[in-house]
């Protein structure tokens, strides 16, 4: 018998450093391959940076509570924020779009519209794609380019012990949001009769249903003269994506839990779940914000920004990945992102 | 009552009209969007080339009679018949992966034991991608980048009246290579004992598995100082091709049957299978071969070329696209393209 290894026994990132490894970059041209936002292509003048990420049906997204517009806007806000994670301007989209033929042409319309929006609040353009019929439900897989000044791009491998570590907006709120719509969704499903419930929680199911790539922080962080070390979009929870940054850069971290940004819809809701709201900050995915290293002596210059957060700062790997708490104890981080195939 | 229009009514190509048609390109650097083999996008000193294909199981492939590593393989080679079709030379690929459980590591190393191979026939680098679970089956979804000199590109928009039309290789092989397959395994169906017959047919099904991008005849055309005027590759039958260089270049063509190139393999087996052997070249999709249009100053470069075919020649819009049968009548070609959707 053939020896079969199911892949939840290695999980997405143990699949990609398994199939990934021995492939060996042959072009010049390739800087960065596989393990950061987004690839790194020495293009000319600057450094082209080519990213991709897809969505089904059915794993990433619910069409039942998940408007098709907003589905559309957030394939390609999503792509954008790898981008962004990169330090790096977004440029040039290609879409492939698998249909079944429960879709309709003023459906797949709809899902181009939030395209477009997408693409006009990010200066992108769509530049081609294929369409294909797919037996069941939807498909998107969505590829983009960036350009990046070569001294500018920001690796996930670029954390120095001392620098501070900094997260954008706040965070949990993608993962409450989605609590809300499941549970809006089983109270609908048991009574047709019921209406979603969903006025109570703006800003948490927004969150969820149309994450904004933070490109303003790129420019304002280029206006205000920074230069970020180190940076990765939160995409699968803050936990997980310190562990990126630790591995790849080869330190640990202190983070402070009374620093962690959480918006208060997103705690008030967390508490009427039951669930710890930094439990959420930590390991709720889908937030799309950006995690990044400054060097100490740009702290002055950022100190008043009202939308970055100090959380915490780098120090030995042997010290490992740390939360402080509000009552000064020293926790280790778990790294719990979501992983589509556990 | 909202209207829904069935895709399968506009098509493929008529779905992407509708939906690209208000997208309007907002950044300097993107050259060509939609509407041809690939982008392109000014990327310093050449062109940067852009595209990207999906292959979904159930519709593009039958893993039933296709190893995996060959859809692989293939995955990543029509992907590069796409920049050749730009006269480019490919650079880099992302891979988008969805995965239903039923496949294992091994399967999913086997499946990149392919691209691998690819990846290193056609010189091009994976550098990144997104590993995610699917509801059903298998999907794989690559972009790819390319590069060209600027005054090198071959769009499908430059054929000029009098160009002589060439097309490589041979053609209809791998749809009758297809037929061959879909008998056999509906033989094992019906009889598991029968093992299944394709020793009689390698050539075929080899091409049906296995298509090899024509980057060999873009770096020939280079070494030979041939700049091909219009190119795209033969991917939905060449019939289907001709239609999308005359509407994009306005321009009609007379191809004449006695210069279609057909293999004695696809020939034999078209007959065996009761299929004019015309209509496998005209209609039959997944060659993967190039079409292309040259100034006839440039034929007497080419003509010793072994493996570059002179089909016919480009006339005025209103005289049609039209086959020149053997016996000298003059037949309008029709487009019937291989569409997902109908």
């Amino acid at each position: 018998m053939e020896k079969r290894t199911e892949i939840s026994e290695l999980g997405e990132f143990g699949l990609i450093d398994r199939i990934t490894r021995d492939f060996v970059n042959k072009n010049e041209s390739t800087k960065i391959g596989v393990g950061d936002d987004a690839a790194v292509i020495d293009g000319g003048k600057d450094y082209l940076l080519l990213s991709t990420d897809m969505l089904v049906e059915g794993v990433h997204f619910d069409l039942s509570y998940m408007p098709i517009q907003h589905l559309g806007y957030k394939s390609i806000s999503i792509n954008v924020s790898d981008i962004a994670a990169m330090n790096g301007e977004p440029k040039q989209v290609v879409v492939n779009l698998g249909l079944s033929n429960r879709f309709s042409v003023e459906a797949v319309e709809k899902l181009y519209e939030g395209m477009a929006a997408a693409c006009k609040d990010f200066k992108v353009d769509l530049v081609g794609g294929d369409t294909t019929s797919s037996p069941s439900g939807l498909i998107l897989s969505v590829s983009i380019t960036g350009s990046v000044a070569r001294d500018k791009v920001a690796l996930r491998s670029k954390v120095e012990i001392g620098d501070i570590i900094c997260a954008t907006g706040d965070l949990g709120a993608a993962y409450i949001g989605l609590q809300v719509l499941e549970r809006e969704k089983q109270v609908f499903l048991a009574n047709p009769e019921m209406q979603p419930n969903l006025a109570k929680y703006p800003y948490v199911t927004e969150r969820q249903l149309k994450p904004k790539a933070r490109t303003d922080i790129i420019y304002e962080l280029a206006e205000l003269n920074v230069k970020p070390k180190a940076m990765i979009d939160i995409s699968d929870g803050l936990a997980s994506e310190l562990f990126h940054l630790a591995k790849q850069s080869g330190v640990g971290f202190f983070v402070y839990e009374d620093k962690l940004p959480i918006d208060k819809q997103t705690y008030d809701t967390a508490v009427e779940f039951n669930i710890d709201p930094i439990t959420c900050v930590m390991n709720g995915g889908e937030d799309y914000e950006l995690l990044f290293s400054i060097s100490q002596e740009d702290y002055e210059k950022l100190k008043n920004h009202p939308d970055i957060h100090f959380i915490g700062y780098a120090t030995e790997k042997e010290k490992g990945i740390n939360l402080v708490t509000k009552n000064q104890n020293v926790v280790p981080i778990k790294a719990q992102g979501w992983d589509h195939f556990r």
